[in-house]
């Protein structure tokens, strides 16, 4: 796959930051790290949080947590809302549990950026140039990949892969357009549908 | 003061451990790990975390969520739900936080054991040998201290120290029978109050 093919959330975070004239605290991967290097991060504020796996540290929570109750008005930003994802066999917490804690610790609501927001599949079937109405999300998360595609308009497909779990089938808020076994069979899926 | 006139929450939940017959995965800090000792960890079937400060590590937290997830009936206990209390002058995020992040990643709902727990305050004063209106709490903790000793029939007492911050005075659910700058103040807000 192309890296152009590829729709991460920090474009949008930068673009945000930049229109509303806000520095961050940032406590995200090395990668994201390096996608912010053109933002000012001096004195910040606002937070913006990511998937930042061991940086995830009881001390580095703590000071984005410190960051956030000295602010007057405290934003945080999450880069997702995932419960989980699998990494080498394991299931391992994602941002948006940590974002839950940052809410709970100072009384507020995180702005999301990325999945499950529309916000962010509207810019990213822009740029493809298609329409949600002819467009099929496949995903391992039932709630951002399939409910977020959903809420846009778009087919939501969960596939039996990565974090997949078997009750993920019977969510109670979300209900897939279909369900594969993996991405071969989801490709069955599109072209039987379109007949 | 003496031991013997402090209520952790650790008793109360070792009563119910053996009581329900559970086994715990523990995320504590060392002292409550020492208090638990006669308490049966192996082959876990519920996790209790505590305000563990710096074993709160990623590593460890995502340990405790995998435990979880595996579990048939995820059972969660957290000892308290604060928000976060103050250190060395510093506020650090307390066990409520981390408990809000399981809570989610499992969908879960967290027992809670501890302040502001009716049956924790309850057996304080059962313990005391006093009645809750005769009762009155003083801490700095506007919605675990004063809004939990007020749910349980006793007064509460907002004292502007430790974790205290001025919006706490205009919180959204509590409103403490007394707000006093001190220890010394609190106590002549007692005895006034009798009279």
């Amino acid at each position: 796959m192309e890296e152009s093919h590829v729709f991460p959330p920090i474009p949008a975070m930068c673009q945000i930051l930049k229109k509303r004239d806000l520095r961050p605290h940032t406590l995200v991967s090395s990668a994201a790290m390096e996608d912010l290097s053109e933002i000012d991060c001096s004195n910040p504020n606002c937070v913006v949080i990511g998937d930042a796996t061991t940086e995830l540290s009881y001390e580095n929570l703590n000071r984005a947590f410190q960051m956030l109750i000295a602010m007057e008005n405290p934003i945080l930003f999450s880069l997702g809302k995932g419960k989980y994802y699998k990494d080498a066999g394991e299931l391992c917490l994602d941002v948006g549990c940590y974002m839950k804690a940052l809410e709970y610790a100072c009384d507020i609501q995180a702005e999301v950026v990325g999945k499950p927001s529309s916000n962010f599949f509207n810019a990213a079937l822009e740029d493809m140039g298609v329409e949600a109405s002819e467009t099929v999300m496949i995903g391992d998360d039932i709630v951002n990949d399939v409910g977020g595609a959903q809420a846009c308009g778009m087919r939501g497909v969960l596939v039996r892969t990565g974090k997949f779990r078997p009750q993920d089938e019977q969510h109670s808020q979300v209900t897939p357009d279909g369900i594969v076994d993996n991405l071969a069979q989801a490709v069955k899926f599109i072209i039987e549908s379109k007949n």
